[in-house]
């Protein structure tokens, strides 16, 4: 595949097409027609992923990824609501983190970092306390590569009768999602990262109703996506000025996305490109921190070597000079490091990256993995 | 100049030069030490614009100009402080509904949207009510192209002990604002305009002891100006996903803007073509809306044709065939248009365009102007 060098193996921004970089090569006006219909093409293409044309709207919004959660959330939970937060990583705090600075109501249930949510949790969790409106959850976890049982869990909140809103920030795209058959209020994506765009802008599937009934929540007039909405569907056009460039390289990403065989191809890339990892790092007696069972095929998480000739530093960089971009691990009480499966790379990519890590630690004197 | 056809005649997202579009042809990681150079570099560059670097910081901000308003507003005014907002025209009345969402106190000053406002206006205003504490302001307020007398009015507003925000998004770069004379606490601009971007980025140049002071004030997590900076200046990196594109075509574009000859050099291009085009549609019988002395050089406000064979989509449509995009007007009592004079474009493309709307009303038969 034809990349800019060097090949970013991170949960991104990560390595986009030449083609999908190339379609920021042009100039589009905001204001102007042609541009709409690329904003509407996006918005249908991107429903057309979770089936969800006819139950969600898709509302784009710039800005990166927490943006849009942190809309998603002050626009859908009303101001008396109460939110409980599922968390087993740094993104499911910075959930609850939105939640109070919002000054909306929240409760937060936390698993180990290696243990996902159950959906017997929140039942039970549910049944605690009538007072919860919403629950927030994220789908894959980035700081470990954690998977959470997404279906299961929608299920047994909307037998409670409450409402789900979901961070499918590095999930969406390549692993299934149906609005057919999984109950949800938001569900929350961006631009740079499955989907293999630039970063720069998200996007929130919301349920019509829930979205119909959401005039006047937001804390935010920018963020406010009923506002957004409507503004979009009356004009054709974003509320304030799109970063059209983007708005472009994702609306070209989408056409590769389609012609590469849509979401099963990208799924079975990313799992392929997963399992070279996860074989290469094994053949060089480094670890994955999760168990194969709970592993997202986006991001895998390795203990760091336990010699003390190993700096995540030095490896990094020596890494980044034979051409490949890791990603430092984020967890506080483990070493470790991460590498993204994302982004247009393939077995090829992982096996050549395995082959860099192989030769940095061999150049660094690393013995003890 | 070398430009992507059509010319974008607007006030943002503008032409931008193949030079600033290629530095997007590159993806980095945001986690990755010479993208945090390129961010440092970018702010470094900003700040010396408004010779602001010993007074202010320049905090970048992902999402659209009024994003970075917003979070100005938010950041910087304290919960229980109160806003004079001064208007006369569409962003002005922006000011004041971010403050209406906010929750913070205000009241609006409004005149003709031909009509500057006045240092004594301001003088009065706040003699009238101690309970303000902030002033906003629209530098060149983009509805009309009115440009309002920034410094008198900073400078009564100082006298006063009160608190100045500027929004310069149309008029950063171009127009002349030096921050060791005119005091203020926050100054807003974007990527995508004078200083010829993509659009995807805002910044906020804001007073060292303001901002220090400021944890806290935040109505949102993403916008919050205090949070981004301590982030940023801690690690390098920005806070969320950066859009990594956008940053770079922003520097690619600081670098050209310097070698242009920096803002005088800016200014006289914009003023060249600002005049190239009031003397071309006056040869055409197109009148101006406002007069020369309060016209600022970056987007002209025309009256449309009186004739009734003139509508503003077929004129825009035919005028775009031949190669520009021009804009519509913002007035509710006035039939206009709107022509941009910046962007990667010089006399030769405005007398080019005013060829254009020629042979346009020409075709249109339309005769009474």
């Amino acid at each position: 595949m034809s990349t800019a060098a060097p090949i970013l193996l991170t949960p991104g921004p990560l390595t986009t097409s030449a083609r999908t970089r190339q379609a920021m090569m042009v100039d589009w006006g905001s204001w102007d027609d042609r541009f709409n219909q690329l904003t509407a093409s996006l918005c249908e293409q991107l429903l057309a992923i979770i089936n969800g044309s006819n139950s969600h709207y898709c509302v784009p919004l710039q800005g990166s990824g927490t943006f849009a959660v942190e809309a998603a959330i002050g626009t859908l939970v009303p101001r008396d609501g109460k939110v409980l937060v599922l968390i087993n990583g740094a993104y499911g705090k910075r959930l609850a983190k939105i939640c109070e600075v919002l000054g909306r109501r929240f409760s937060t249930f936390e698993t180990a970092e290696d243990e996902p949510t159950t959906a017997s949790d929140v039942d039970r969790l549910l049944s605690a306390d009538p007072g919860i409106t919403h629950v927030a959850l994220i789908h894959c976890e980035t700081s470990t590569g954690i998977l959470n049982p997404l279906p299961e869990i929608a299920n047994v909140i909307a037998q409670h009768g409450k409402r789900l809103i979901i961070d499918a920030m590095s999930s969406f795209g390549a692993l299934p999602i149906d609005a057919r058959q999984v109950p949800f209020d938001a569900l929350i994506a961006a631009s740079g990262k499955c989907l293999e765009g630039v970063p720069g802008m998200g996007f929130v599937f919301a349920r019509k109703e829930a979205l119909s009934n959401a005039a006047g929540n937001c804390h935010s007039l920018a963020m406010d996506l009923h506002d957004q909405h409507t503004y979009m569907v009356k004009t054709g056009q974003w509320r304030f000025t799109p970063p059209t460039h983007v708005v472009a390289a994702l609306h070209e990403a989408l056409l590769q996305y389609n012609e590469e065989g849509g979401l099963p191809a990208r799924h079975q890339r990313y799992a392929n490109n997963c399992q070279a990892l996860l074989d290469g790092m094994a053949s060089l007696g480094i670890r994955s921190f999760l168990p194969e069972a709970i592993q997202a095929p986006i991001i895998v998480t390795f203990h760091a070597p336990k010699d003390p000739r190993y700096q995540f530093k030095d490896f990094y960089e020596r890494v980044k000079a034979k051409g490949f971009i890791l990603y430092p691990g984020k967890l506080t009480q483990v070493e470790t490091f991460r590498v993204g499966c994302i982004g247009h790379v393939n077995q090829a990519e992982m096996r050549a990256a395995v082959n860099a890590v192989a030769e940095v630690l061999q150049e660094m004197e690393v013995l003890e993995i």
